[in-house]
C-alpha cells in the first residue's frame, strides 16, 4: 500500500506552518552567523545574501526537530541549524558552477555565478562554507550545551559533508555522468550527496540534546531514509516538472546523462522506490520516542512535494 | 639600519633544520587527517594529495611554536598544526582556478586544475577546507586540551579564514584588479589575503597553550608583521624572481594589473618597506616571554628568502 493513497487530503496542515514558522526562525537568525564583509569584498557579501534566499530551510527544521525529539527546545540549537542552511547554500553554489552542472536557476534566482562573477561565486561558497563552522562553534555559546557535544558536532559534521560525505558525493555524481546506469553507484551517490546531510542534522540536534547512543543509531537511520527519499523525489522532479515549478533548471540530469533513479527504473520504477522509502522511513519514525507525527508528516510532505 | 646587512651569512642554521623537523612531523600526521575518499570519488583523493605536497609548512610551524612560547610542546598541538595546512592548500587550489588567477604552476607542479578536471580541483578545495575543520575538531580528542579552549579555536579560524579574512581579502585582491595603485585597498589586502591566516595560526597555539588575553595581543602583533611581511616578499619575488626559482609563476601580478607594493611603490619602495615590516617585527618578537631566537630568525628568513 502506498503511503499516501490517491485522493487522500494532506494530513498535515499544522506541519506545513511549522515548517513555515521555523524557516522564519532561521532567517532571522542567519545574519548572526554571516560575515561582516568589508566593502573592498562587497560582491562576496551580495552574492552571499543571493544565494541564502528563497531555501526551505529543511535541514535546518531537521536539526530543530531533532532536539526537540530528545527534550531541548529547537531554539537552543538554532546556530547550528542555521550552520546546515550555510552549508547546504554553499554547496548549492558551488554545484551550479561551469566546472559542475553549469546551471543557471536556483532557489527561482539565476545561479550565484550568473548574477555576481563567477570569482565572486566560487568565494561566496567557500565563505558559507567557512561561515558554516563559525556557527557551529557559536553554538558552544548557548548556555546549557556542553563544549564537548559541540566539538563532537563540528567532527561529524566535518566528517558528513567532506569528501567521504556530500563532497565525495558530488565528484561521484559527476564521474558517473554518462556512463551506464549502475544501481551501486546510484545508491552511493544519494547516500553521501544528499542523505549524509539529513543524517548530519538529525544527529547533530539529537547530540546536543543529549540523546544516547542507541538514539543515535535510530535517529541516524532515520534520517538516511528521508534524505534517500528527498533525493529519489528530486529526480522525479526532474524528469516530470518544470524549472518554474521547480525553481531550478528540470530535465537537466537527462542531458548530463547523470546516474538517476528514472534512468535506472523508469518513472514508475522510480516512484514504487520512493514508495518503498518513504514506507520505511514512516516505520523508522514510528519508532522514534518523541513527535513522530511531525517525522511522519515530513516524510509524506517529502514524498508527495512539487519541488 | 636593515635587520640583514649585505654580506651577513645566514645565522640560523638551527632554525632550517627546525623548520625541515617540523615539515617532516606535520607530512607524517597529514593522511589522519584526510578524509578517506571512496573508489567512486577517486579523482577527489588524488587532486588533494596533488595539492597537498612540496609545501614550506610555514604556518604549522607557526601555530607549533607558538604552542612553545606559552609552554606547551608543539606536537600537542598537531591537529591544529595540519588544520591550517589543509587550508591553506585549499585556498591555493581555489586561487588557481580559472575565474581566479588561472595560474597553471603550484608548488613546483602543474596546478590541481591542469593535473585534474576542473570540478575535482573545486571539489578537493572544498574538501580540504572542511577537513581543516575535521583536523580542528580532532584536537578535541588530545589529553590536556581543554574543549572550551579547541571551540575558540574553531571560532577564530573561522572568522579570520572566512569572508572577514583570508577569503575576504582573495575577493577584494581580484575586485582591485587593474585598478589605480590603492595604498589602503593594498593593505588591507595583505592584511586579510595572507596575514590573517598568519595571525590565526599564532593565536591558535597560544590558546590551546593557555596563553592570558595579554600574551595574545602580543603575538597577534607580531604574527601580524611577519604575516604582512611574507606578503610583501611575495610580491616582490612574484616581480624579480622565476618559475623555476618559485615554482609557481612569476610575473604573474604585473600581467594581471594586481595591487602590489612594487606597483605602487617600485621595487626599491617595496623593499625598504619590507626592511620595516622586518624591524618591527623583530621588536615585536624580542617582547615574546620564550622562543625568541625562532621567531626572529623566521623573520631574517621570510625578508631573505628566495622562494
Amino acid at each position: 500500500m502506498s503511503p499516501v493513497p490517491d485522493g487522500t487530503p494532506p494530513a498535515w496542515p499544522d506541519l506545513r506552518a511549522l515548517l513555515e514558522d521555523t524557516a522564519r526562525q532561521v532567517d532571522l537568525a542567519l545574519p548572526r552567523y554571516l560575515p561582516e564583509v568589508p566593502p573592498a569584498a562587497a560582491p562576496l557579501d551580495a552574492a552571499m545574501c543571493h544565494s541564502l534566499q528563497g531555501g526551505k530551510r529543511l535541514r535546518p527544521f531537521v536539526v530543530m526537530q531533532a532536539a526537540e525529539t530528545y527534550g531541548l527546545p529547537g531554539a537552543a540549537v538554532l546556530p547550528t541549524a542555521c550552520a546546515f542552511e550555510l552549508l547546504h547554500t554553499a554547496t548549492l553554489i558551488h554545484d551550479d558552477l561551469p566546472c559542475i552542472d553549469n546551471a543557471d536557476l536556483r532557489r527561482g534566482r539565476p545561479a550565484c555565478h550568473l548574477a555576481f562573477p563567477e570569482y565572486a561565486a566560487l568565494l561566496a561558497g567557500d565563505a558559507l562554507l567557512i561561515a558554516a563552522f563559525g556557527a557551529l562553534a557559536e553554538q558552544g555559546r548557548q548556555a546549557g550545551v556542553a563544549a564537548e557535544r559541540v566539538l563532537r558536532v563540528v567532527a561529524e559534521f566535518a566528517h558528513h559533508v567532506g569528501a567521504e560525505g556530500v563532497i565525495g558525493g558530488e565528484a561521484a555524481d559527476i564521474a558517473g555522468e554518462k556512463k551506464a546506469p549502475d544501481a551501486d553507484l546510484l545508491f552511493f551517490i544519494h547516500r553521501k550527496k544528499t542523505a549524509a546531510l539529513f543524517v548530519a542534522a538529525a544527529r547533530a540536534g539529537a547530540i546536543l540534546a543529549g540523546a544516547e547512543e542507541s538514539d543515535l543509531d535510530r535517529m541516524t537511520a532515520f534520517a538516511e531514509s528521508l534524505g534517500l527519499l528527498f533525493q529519489v523525489t528530486d529526480d522525479l522532479l526532474d524528469a516530470t516538472s518544470s524549472a518554474e515549478a521547480l525553481g531550478k533548471p528540470a530535465g537537466a540530469d537527462a542531458v548530463a546523462g547523470k546516474q538517476t533513479y528514472p534512468r535506472l527504473l523508469g518513472l514508475r520504477g522510480a516512484q514504487q522506490y520512493a514508495d518503498q522509502l518513504a514506507e520505511r522511513a514512516l516505520a523508522l519514525a514510528s519508532a522514534l520516542p518523541a513527535r513522530t507525527d511531525i517525522w511522519e508528516g515530513l516524510v509524506r510532505l517529502v514524498l508527495t512535494r512539487e519541488a
